[in-house]
């Protein structure tokens, strides 16, 4: 292990700062990177503070300075990998954003980002719904982002810099229709809204507006159907945030596979998001980091990891429709571990896409080609290759030495949670953690949830710090201290070795704003 | 409404006991029925009992006579709907099985059924495990299933005769495997197992085993490369049981098509199975009838529905794929209510298979094909033809005036879920309810628990017939009572006019066998 890692500390001291190295997977791209690598701005670190921090051997942990705030008084700290890349993969961003509204008139939308940046931030006061008092155009939200990249940190730094400006533009569609709470999203734009709380107000629109639509669909007009041919579906102005949600990782994945043309865009990244609007969370999630709330003491998981494992039903039905995709040298069946030719003609336990259970069959030849899903736990992969099955980037990746892409299997697409946090009372101990799976591969939920409570209550309540001081002790639980024999957590297990980065957001500050 | 059911009447007087009517959707064919319809088999019913049970005004709540018993004292009743279909579409099935061991040496599984039925049970006593020390050959287990038939009672029908010898053929080919519970079931047939628990006996077993595969695998053989290259994935006894049924739909599936090419088998069917086997309850449900577990008050849901809404992204996914199933008429969007021409270029709510919020999209020609999922709740239709989207048969079932088959998105997979019955304490009035979708319709899985536990606390606990009158009471509250506008239930609301068939098992006989 040692070994290992003093040899990618020196490759890595060599190339990190010329910003791509063999370490960094770039494919010895002569394209520019799109953002040079970096670590999270919130951090404020110089470049020597930077390379410093990708000591593979005393890995630092960084952890946000007392002088800088991050929204609501987030917590967050990192730590760099014991050598598996050169560097820290991970990548994180947090912000205020403030969505104008677009120019009156403009039937569509309008694309360029009409987003502002709150660059100083007064700790989350006076932002949100009040802010939106004192000027009704615009829609502020609040944004906390990990990301964790594989195969190369360019899909990583792209989407921290950017993802955020795709959910404000998608955000910006609907942000009129988000502001009147009290009047249903019209199903088609420029009709009348169907009334959803009959306040007298509303109430009396609703008057009108059926009136209007029944002078147009009275018998005989051929122009609109009378309205009892329709069954119309209600959707909800949460549904419209985590349609923008949900648009805007595609439109983000769309991005990255389009500039890659111009831009040396290296590897994948997960993607874990979470958007505080108008009183409520919205947990985004593509990948294998993992979000959980811990409200008194108990744990309410926000997110689900998205893995061979848990997605290979879908897989499997991808591969069995579309077996081109499989390039003739994988099966979409899987085996408990690899057919031997010897064994054709034997019956071995196997399940399709159909099957959550086992059963056995008569192998066939097509059974000793090797499964699109192989391995167990950590160690399961798609096609081989790769051990996560949703994220942005990875369009380039394929299958080791052949011309099978692995991207057809992969999504971009988010599973999006949502957390009333404003209906609900919170304590100052009552946070939402965020964390890349370097955490979550040695702690459990309810030890991350221990460790977080027991360190919060062991806190002044007014260090506005104390959140930072619980993400850093989770990532000293998680990564351990270096023994003989490598990282050793407590009970002598073995430490993540992974890059870690984790958030701890209070949700009392979501109280306090509405 | 009266109307509608008086000429349903009328139609089935004439002709129900001829085998089939139109109101029996045979589509006028010429072949003959595999299986007569009839009532449960375990009702007992002479053919008049069965033509003055199908009276759609009166509709008689059917019960298991107190002379008749079911394994376990299990409840039952079921009623005829309102007049929406001539018979009764909802069958039921309740047998206790004895696999028999296939003969030795047979390398490939035996197709032929070597089921046999207890033909009189006594009360199930001796059952499961015990009796397998009085014959080690043998395995028995016990089955209870409810079918919901549409289009037809012809599926419903052969399903009810055959699934459960699917099931046990299933259960043959790996019932050795299962009666060993501390050896892992064989990743190849012919091989050594892999041990389980490390008891004495199965941790010599497991030495011999790695010695001998050490010697064949040791450097320098060919024959066996050394374990050390193989991940290899241990499969529970529980997943062949699981596997087991789930193959068993399936085959029972391509038995209907099969057979209809020289039998009238009419329609589709949802299909809800229970059985027990080696301490545990395994619950596999394909359609939208539903199982809850009631343990000291408190409901376990057994199940979730397969309806086009909860089944939306499946169906759109395998539509945006294969475009070529929708027959250029449908779109595999969704929009809340159909489109119109004159609304192309407008900007209107949609999602698709990624989705699960919604967003706004600009209509084009193409999105005025109707939608491949329409409707809410229970109006939920998929290519504006049926409402569940998983169960068996339904292999002609077009759109209407069309060429577009309906079964490529349907399902005959079941969900199966397992409940460690032996495992837990049960009182006399823990039971499973089972139901077709009749009952869940108009009852919540709350008022479920409340009126069973209810009944179940001022019933004789010595009275075997407790569960039936359960089920009975269940079926009143749920078909309610003829009003002058119909059928009414508690609070004046709506009877269900639908068939509906109700099993109540107790729970406390899985324990007394343990």
């Amino acid at each position: 292990m040692l070994t290992r890692v003093k040899s990618a500390v020196a490759n890595f001291m060599g190339g990190m700062m010329a910003g791509g190295s063999n370490g960094d997977h770039t494919g010895g791209s002569d394209l520019p990177l799109k953002f040079p690598y970096s670590r999270p701005e919130f951090l404020g670190l110089s470049p020597d503070e930077i390379e410093c921090s990708a000591d593979h051997i005393a890995r630092p942990i960084l952890i946000l300075k007392e002088t800088k705030r991050l929204p609501w008084s987030t917590g967050y700290a990192e730590v760099i990998n014991a050598g598996k890349s050169t560097l820290n993969e991970d990548q994180a961003c947090c912000e205020v954003l403030v969505v104008k509204r677009r120019p009156a008139g403009s039937g569509t939308p309008n694309r360029t980002p009409l987003t502002r940046r709150r660059s100083s931030l007064p700790n989350g006061e006076g932002l949100g719904l009040r802010e939106n008092l004192d000027n009704s155009e615009d829609l502020t939200f609040h944004y906390w982002a990990l990301f964790d990249g594989h195969a190369g940190s360019g899909a990583a730094v792209v989407a921290s810099r950017l993802l955020h400006h795709h959910i404000a533009l998608h955000l910006q569609e609907v942000m009129e229709i988000l502001c009147t709470p009290n009047l249903l999203p019209p199903t088609c734009l420029g009709e009348e809204p169907i009334n959803h709380h009959l306040t007298p107000t509303s109430q009396r629109a609703l008057t009108r507006a059926a009136s209007l639509r029944g002078a147009a669909g009275a018998p005989g007009s051929p122009s609109t159907p009378p309205t009892r041919f329709f069954t119309e579906k209600k959707v909800a102005h949460e549904s419209l945030v985590i349609g923008a949600i949900e648009n805007a990782f595609k439109d983000m994945d769309v991005q990255i596979e389009k500039e890659k043309a111009i831009y040396n865009i290296s590897g994948g990244c997960t993607a874990l998001v979470v958007v505080y609007l108008l009183g409520k969370l919205y947990v985004g999630n593509a990948g294998d980091s993992r979000a959980i709330i811990i409200r008194d003491r108990e744990v309410i998981p926000m997110s689900a990891e998205f893995t061979p494992e848990s997605e290979r039903q879908r897989l499997q039905f991808l591969a069995y429709m579309q077996p081109h995709l499989l390039g003739n040298e994988f099966t979409h069946l899987e085996f408990p571990r690899r057919v031997q030719r010897k064994e054709v003609g034997k019956r071995m336990l196997y399940r399709d896409f159909t099957m959550s259970g086992w059963a056995y069959k008569t192998i066939e030849d097509d059974d000793l080609k090797f499964p699109l899903i192989y391995g167990e736990g950590k160690k399961a992969r798609v096609l081989a290759t790769i051990g996560v099955t949703r994220g942005l980037g990875d369009h380039n990746l394929k299958v080791h030495d052949s011309n099978i892409y692995i991207k057809p299997f992969l999504s971009c697409c988010p599973e999006v949670r949502v957390y009333p946090l404003a209906q609900c009372e919170h304590g100052a101990d009552d946070v939402l953690v965020l964390g890349t799976d370097g955490l979550w591969d040695v702690l459990s939920n309810q030890e991350v949830a221990e460790a977080v409570t027991c360190f919060l209550a062991n806190c002044d309540p007014d260090d506005q710090h104390r959140y930072t001081m619980a993400a850093q002790d989770l990532i000293m639980r998680a990564r351990g201290v270096l023994k003989d024999r490598g990282w050793r957590i407590s009970n002598d297990r073995l430490g993540s070795g992974d890059d870690i980065s984790v958030y701890i957001i209070p949700l009392m500050y979501g109280n306090k704003q509405n």
